[in-house]
């Protein structure tokens, strides 16, 4: 492990400073549970004016190393692919993998920390998770690196990510409608507070721009990246006086709750509506149409991330600690040039 | 943790029978690498027929306590299903899940029998994988509990598993299926060799037996879960010059693969042919025309594989070792009477 330039201070020194005992710090350190909340914020403080790191991870067990695996949810083929790459890029390191899920919210309550500072994994992935500064310094004490995958928010430079080219895969989606002749495209975006829905929602306005067509603010939506999401805003689109031609949709799940809108409206995909998923989630080969969409190289970007945190533990300097890798359009069934 | 009544051997004696030292005998009980091959099974041997159990599983690490849940593949929601009932479960006893999968083998390697040994998790989950004789022993001697999801064989009557009632699944498909009208019902199941398979098949076979209808061997298809296995046996039966009105396949993915076949055949479903799954994975219900399928309830059986776990971690004798979660019929669209 990398030794800061701080990490003279000892743990004596920090103790003296937050006027407590030597295992005291000790033990907040291991995140051990019987410590009161006040002395435990008390150290945390000191800790993080010092800047400390501590030397070395130092083994909280004689077992394999382990890594932490968090996601904000874990509901479906996304996070499965992501799971698959990280799992298989650990298991070439004989490392394991433990997996949590934070049941909806972006950022770890302290339990899940806790657990992480007393299991003293190798490092922590965050899938769409992020951490507090407060958060992020408590695992940079405890010398365990930390990769954020497809990160939600901004986040500080120094961080790393591993993500793909939302700006670019939303270009290239609505550049193929425009190409196929649509004038009238709508866009069924992710969270307008999350990173890459703004991107693809970017992308989609570029392709506009550079074909010089005019977009029209009603056609793009922002919802979360569920079925349901692209269900409701696929019947609102499609009940429009003068309805959109094609729908971008921001994720397949989406895509496939726009497929089903079409079906009760009565509408053919592709000869009266086109539709584009994003993710290309193995099903989107079998669905009915089969659903042109933007490839996300999700077990490359877990398996990138995993190789990241290895080199990170190993007090390694990865090549990058920004990786964006490319995105892809797949053309299958689901878009077809507008009907005459 | 329980001790065995032949728990009195100790360390010494084994190591004694072995003509080997005790901390080797320790080395091997850790899963430690440090051990020739030829001493480590001379030694699993003695254990073995002293029947030598670990008294307390004594933890190997001061974090908390962990969990290993391992797949035989987590390649589809089916898996996710189950992480996800696993998570929480876990979650809810402050046990962290360290997840693994066999890259399609239904046996686990002894190298990753070797890294449980040595992270001493309070026990194992097992999802259509299983463990030989030999590897069951090596858990059974360092007091490892484990519990097996789905099996996919026979197993010795006291190992616990917690599975669903695949036969009555199979019943309830078929039964739905023939009271509306149908006559020639084909059915894809799993592999044949898998427990699950034969035992919706033999539901199939009955329901057409209750009903006095005759069943064409032709009909009944074995392939794997996967959505091709589906698409395959679709496309051949709906190619059949006799073809069946109504198929009933084993798993909610061949059940995308014959809706695949149907189209690409021209045929629509439920008009020209009714199909039915089986899980009730929560795509199902998006796809067009939505499934009818057999619910199967991933979540409540790997919850309670867990809590089955926990009370065994403890030394407690769970209720039942062997528990068969209800099916459920959920008829949906895809289903109908034949064409007349």
């Amino acid at each position: 492990m990398a030794s800061q330039p701080s990490g003279r201070t000892t743990i004596a020194v920090i103790a003296a400073e937050a006027g407590v005992s030597v295992p005291t710090v000790s033990k907040v350190l291991n995140g051990r549970p019987d410590v009161s909340p006040r002395t435990r914020a008390t150290v945390e403080e000191v800790l993080a004016r010092h800047q400390y790191r501590r030397r070395g991870r130092g083994p909280a067990s004689s077992g394999p190393p382990l890594l932490d695996l968090c996601f904000h949810e874990f509901d479906n083929d996304w996070a499965l692919e992501i799971i698959r790459g990280v799992e298989a890029a650990a298991a070439e390191h004989g490392i394991g993998v433990v997996l949590s899920e934070l049941g909806g919210r972006h950022r770890p309550e302290q339990s899940w920390l806790d657990a992480v500072l007393a299991r003293r994994p190798i490092g922590v992935l965050l899938a769409q998770s992020s951490l507090s500064a407060g958060q992020r310094h408590q695992l940079e004490s405890r010398s365990i690196p930390f990769v954020v995958i497809d990160t939600e928010g901004e986040l500080p430079k120094d961080v790393p990510t591993v993500g793909s080219n939302n700006w670019h895969g939303g270009l290239a989606a609505t550049s193929h409608l425009i190409e196929l002749g649509h004038r009238r495209i709508a866009m069924i975006s992710g969270p307008s507070d999350v990173l890459c829905s703004r991107a693809r929602v970017d992308g989609y306005r570029s392709a506009h721009d550079n074909a010089g067509v005019a977009t029209d603010p009603a056609l793009v939506r922002w919802g979360d990246f569920s079925v349901s999401a692209g269900y409701e805003h696929g019947l609102a689109l499609l009940s429009l006086p003068e309805r959109p031609t094609a729908i971008f949709a921001g994720s397949d799940l989406q895509a496939l709750g726009v497929l089903r809108a079409a079906r009760e409206r009565g509408l053919e995909v592709p000869r009266d509506v086109s539709v584009v998923g994003y993710d290309n989630l193995p099903l989107t080969e079998w669905v009915g149409p089969a659903l042109t969409t933007v490839d996300q190289p999700l077990q490359a970007m877990s398996r990138t991330a995993t190789q990241m945190l290895v080199a990170l533990a190993r007090g390694q300097e990865p090549p990058l600690r920004r990786v964006e890798l490319a995105t892809e359009l797949v053309v299958r069934e689901s878009s077809a040039p507008p009907a005459a």
